[in-house]
């Protein structure tokens, strides 16, 4: 493994952040990054990732955050339901100590390992055993990982061999005894820049024709052919921590990742044609994602209900009958998730020894909460009111001719100064109203498979054969037995 | 008891029948109704009813109806989340053999029980003993039980005290060495024409000016001044079950439940005076019977997916974008309800004992059942078409002239015959467009509390500092320890 | 024309009951119905349907009813918005006057007769000269007309030519020199069974392929082999008008309309097989048709408004924050779909001389009625309160020993009797919770085209190039000339 | 007047630029502002206001822009439909020029003009002659105007002399013969740091008690004792026009606005203690000025509609089913509101010889904007995917080594090269994921009005006794006149 990470130690946040100098080629408006640690933009990416390392050395975390093995319960392969109920609540409390941006350095790695694992014995061998040792780096070095899975696609309604651009999805140029070399790109690959290394998985089922798409493997960050280019897009420059008390230092990157013919070693290849198995993985990998997307929500959809109480409460509005409804419907909103998300643990189904969580469930929970949140969004704005958008700044309060009479002013009936009401707002304006609002409203719609894909997903998991049954029974369709089946 | 039944057996639906034959004075329409068992319309109730003991004798269903030992299950204390989720399992068979009419004869009387249970310790002796007695007469003697709760309450910005009319809560007129007598009225009794006992429960808060009107007892259906006015809604007559496969033969009775003046006697009374005990009452039977209500819930929301599907079928559109898009909103919202409906129990808290489903649980499921049914009802006839309410009749397919041309022009691509096609319309048009469907959406609308209650029960349940102490930390107003409480 | 009428005179509804009487073949439940206006459900249909002719007659109406012609109105051309406008005014005041269910009788049928007009110049002789014929037959005999459009459709993923029934779709099946014969059948045929002339549409466009397919022609209701099965949806049998304000009386009947080799006469043949119309004619009439029904859908929603203004007034609960809540929804809704309506009428364009309603806004007003309707059920509902479905009857409110008591309970706070918040609750059952409300909710989602539909219409109605071209402004893509176009 | 301008004489940008440069008192972070025209946030706020003078003095839009008399539209008194219809049409047209942001410059200033013509007769002298003069000089010297009228309220559930903080409302403080002296806040006033007067109205009725606070009045922006403090939400700061189309230019400036002790000689005070006068004044601006407001809001929901489908372009996905579900509904709620809007001009009213539209209809149109642009930018967001927010920066499609395939990976099947994909991209992102779009959607609950007091004008406007009256006789409630009233 490309790391200097030693075998069943728990990686210290420093040693984190000194792993990711290597020769990594990433990219921020159309400029060399250099390192990432120091980057303006990025260090706050690395800050923020490195909680996930700062829990397990927390005493007051540890039992939370680290497994009986020693070793990080990220990476600790489900068995039982309390198993995932207590990976889902790591995730949950890494991502509230994150301040609702979800940590991911190792959330969607071992998401994608647990995924190659299921599909060992299908596989088999040389896969099966190449599998099982980059997963063991993996927890041993205490790994940093990102995953790439969605190709640009080109036309949508057409496969990938039957691109007109043959490089649309990502796919297998050169077969060597010693490996293969890949050629084509990725999109949407999150924390890649700060990640030690990168697992690539196919994005979607592959017909025989598509051979050469079907591919899965891993490399370090800075294999040569890597091209990582940043979205621009939620930069942490120019904002303070009074004002955007979530956006000015929380941070996660996106990357367009570029293969410029990329040689992977035979022993990190782990698809190499075997279509038949592409859409499995692919689906694999999505469904252990969507669990921890729907736990990461979870201090996201708590926010948005504080925040509209607290608002309800500095500006004196906790009696009025519409704001009760909104509340209400808030906390039913968060709180629905939140069963369903634990509920999936408790029903889960075990899938070779792994536990997967129940993915009805999991994809009921995950369209819940994204058809709901622009909603919860507008609830807590109007709730807030119109100073989201009208607020004067920090700076004026703190004004020697002006500052004190603006306090003042912004007092309301809520027992709040006129400073912690403006805190409450620039709150709810960067939750809800500027760019880190805007990310977690597309994320909800697009992250982790979209809401279309999530209808499809409930639709083909739902047990529709007995659903009719009884409408039949209902109808006097069936032999009238009693009770129905 | 005023029962034939003896101790710790089991009555047959024939004991059940035979013991409704009685003095009781029910009216339907102004009419006395005389034997109920055999009335038009109420012996398709008394059939409905039934079902609660024919479950208890059937081999396949028994593990499920009585509990270990040896008395009907729905009589069981609930202790643990398992013995709640038993419970939840019972009435969602029983509802589900009842074709989505809920049995109700003994949820919704050891829903009281319970919550009699659950005070006696606070409420002391003689009360205590009195509730322990009628409790085991109730289980012991196999009982069917309705609950009279919900007055008329008159001018509803008043309290009981302070109505012009005195009437408009049931009260207590005197006080007697061996009982009390009580005067008023109740709306909206379920099954009370064919129960053995009623169970009076008080339905707010009382203030101590309300003392008269904190009042709660039992007794027999037969007793003197009590009268039972019934509702004509949904009447079972002129039904075919070709035409009609729910409400030709699924009856449950309301009733308007008139008390002139009725003795009740010291050793039936529960509840007299002690003002401070009525909202507690009313709240915990309330919250034990929203959990009843969520369990039988899930039958309905299952026959609404499953009608969608089979109408997707028989009109042979599964593969329609729009079709899919329906249905998978019908799968998420019956699923929610049960995920929410299993989470509440395996959530539960034990109060004086006895196992209580979580509160705030419960409430979001029955809100957002609540909230949805009129849009699945949408969902479901956008499916089925308008067929729903311009088919032909059963007797016109077997026409001998154009009883065959109809069968065939009724095909379409789904597989099915004309006639049952014609089925799957009947039982949508009944389950969605008629009376049936009408009284289940008001059902879910306002029985067991109606949405404003449960938005209340909601917030005052939800642990709110938390979730703005959570709000507070986010915008900076907080020491900045971390995590975060 | 198969009537008794005479040329410019306005028919009375004694003459309009007399015309029915003729040998017209009608079946329900399998039985012949004899004279329609007699039979004991059908005769409500009858005098509901005399409602657009006593109009006519009466002085306060006749300006309304009878255009300046001295023909009714519903057989005016549109030359205008005004004269849109009146017509919309016209169908909503005999709606109105028609208790919130449409009249319908000449309704439908001029929307048919304008379709046939815009069309006369492109189908040319000699359908045009038979248009204009029948057309002024209809306006000059003051008929009640119904249209038969919708095809059963068997297999809905292939076209009329491509059923394996070749009659699942109404097809010719013979030419003559002196006519053609039809075979097939229609579905959802409204008010068929008490009109004067059945017009008969093409459903959808239709290929080459199609030609026998592509017919359209009208005949009287009494012709030979035209056989109408009609609906047992909805009847008014042992209803009294106190307990069901609306449906008791209410009627309006589709049937299944069989056509066994039936002979149509060359000077009433419209369209057969010029395909390339087939879609055109279809389209026309549906959208004229779609106007009528947003304008007879506004005595309605004026209903769900006005009952939920009367229930919060009876329950006394006009001050609380969530019915105010709803009641301004309901508001909002009804009063979108008026301003919608009449601005259509105001924006229309001139086809072959034809006001024609803008297409996009009716559209987008009968989505938006058809999306509301459920909504609007369950706020009524919930304002109305559980006593929709558990009220007494009126019969026990004469009761002598009972009566009188029931009424003092059911009187609330706001100043109505019992009897009177009886009444209330009695209409809001009929118009929200039994068949007639699931009849509306059906209509709402399938009649005159469905959800579906309108949502292809209105994407097929906007100006998409122009939509687009200003947001390649905004983005950059267009030349910055100022102002964009 | 504190401007350059002479009567008759239509301003130019320039002229209007200049007109800026006085002693205003401008903060924008603590830091004073000096000339708005030069500092680099308002420049562009300044720019973006110039719009309402440059068209005025464009050949093409001068019809539009210039009323018959050849003062600015904006200032033409609206005496019909037509009036009001070509008003909307201008505030539509220098709203689409401005990218979707409203200009406001004299938009808002004519609504509070309009307002206060309306109450002359009323108010009588010596005001109606004032408002005259100052009406007058607005119009003649073409003038840039704000109004400052929501207060910071303090303790909502209060009046404002029974604040504890007796300046929590703008109050008089003194009363001098020549004029009175004015002491405390407002908020959210729009466009004060480039008006060139700003008009003062009260917030809400007020009481007898109040009556100090019962002020109305107009000042030059450079009035000593006046301070604006520029929120400093959504900044053009550090965007490119690529990156942020929208956003990088558009600009318009909210300030908190302190009057410490200012001096408003006579001639320019409109009310003075007049409580009963103050809430007709509050209501009358609020509904000229959601007049305004659903007007400038079209080229908004345009741009949604306009996106949504250059999204499913670019795309490929015009036609998949769930895309064009989304894209028609986009169409419907924007077409709505444009039809609302027209309709409440065509249904206006003469007030004093002024057309004021249709109240109900303009809080309908407003109320359904508001609660549909949540669901909006969802629904485009879900039609543009997820590269919303992970896009790569137009420099890095224009570096030399990789900018070139990531160029080609951004094609999909639309025909758009990978950087028009880009901007389309860019400029969803802009409009709904960032801070203009979060912007816009809490205007949209707030501004001109919340949601739920337009819900409440909405119930005070519906007549609802006649919609009573409907109901009751369709429960037989009234006599059976027929038809209904």
């Amino acid at each position: 493994m490309a790391t200097t990470a030693r075998e069943g130690r728990l990686r210290s946040p420093e040693e984190y952040r000194e792993s990711l100098r290597d020769g990594r080629r990433v990219f921020y408006r159309g400029e060399p990054v250099g390192d990432v640690a120091e980057h303006p933009v990025f260090r706050h990416a690395v800050e923020h990732a490195s909680l996930d390392y700062a829990m397990a050395h927390d005493p007051a975390q540890r039992d939370l955050a680290v497994a009986a093995d020693g070793y990080s319960r990220y990476f600790h392969v489900p068995r039982s339901s309390d198993d995932l109920l207590a990976r889902s609540a790591l995730i949950e409390a890494a991502t509230r100590a994150g301040k609702t941006l979800v940590v991911l350095i190792k959330e969607i790695g071992s998401d994608a390992l647990f995924s190659l694992l299921a599909l060992q014995r299908r596989l088999g061998e040389p896969y099966a055993s190449r599998i099982q040792a980059f997963y063991e780096g993996c927890r041993d070095g205490d790994l940093a990982l990102c995953v790439a899975q969605t190709d640009f696609k080109g036309d949508r309604s057409k496969g990938p061999s039957q691109q007109e651009n043959p490089d649309a999805y990502l796919r297998i140029v050169e077969r060597r005894p010693d490996g293969i070399v890949v050629r084509g790109a990725k999109v949407h690959t999150s924390v890649s820049v700060n990640a030690n290394e990168m697992i690539v998985l196919p994005t979607r089922a592959m017909a025989a024709d598509d051979a050469d798409y079907a591919v899965a493997f891993a490399v370090p960050l800075d294999t040569p052919g890597l091209t990582l280019v940043a979205s621009p897009y939620l930069s942490t420059k120019g904002k303070s921590a009074a004002e955007f008390p979530l956006s000015a230092e929380r941070k996660m990157v996106e990357t367009s990742t570029l293969f410029d013919d990329v040689f992977v070693p035979a022993e990190r290849v782990f698809l190499a044609g075997q279509h038949e198995h592409a859409g499995e993985l692919a689906r694999g990998f999505v469904e252990f994602h969507r669990f921890t997307a729907i736990s990461y929500k979870l201090p996201l959809v708590d926010a948005l209900v504080g925040a509209g109480l607290l608002a309800a409460r500095v500006n004196g509005l906790e009696r009025a009958g519409h704001v009760r409804d909104k509340l209400s419907w808030l906390i039913s909103y968060a709180e629905t998730l939140r069963a369903l998300t634990h509920h999936a643990a408790e029903r889960c189904r075990l899938i070779e020894g792994i536990a997967v969580p129940d993915t009805l469930l999991v994809n009921v929970a995950k369209l819940q909460f994204a058809l709901g949140i622009h909603t919860a969004f507008q609830y807590v704005q109007d709730v807030a009111g119109g100073l989201l958008v009208t607020y004067p700044s920090p700076e004026d309060l703190e004004h020697p001719e002006y500052g004190a009479a603006l306090e003042r002013y912004l007092e309301a009936a809520g027992g709040a100064s006129g400073s912690e009401r403006l805190r409450v707002m620039n709150l709810i304006s960067d939750l809800t109203a500027g760019e880190y609002g805007g990310y977690q409203a597309v994320l909800a719609v697009h992250a982790e498979g979209s809401i279309e894909a999530e209808k499809l997903t409930i639709l083909s998991q739902y047990d529709r054969e007995r659903g009719i049954g009884y409408a039949r029974w209902l109808a006097g369709l069936e032999n009238d037995r009693w009770p129905p089946s």
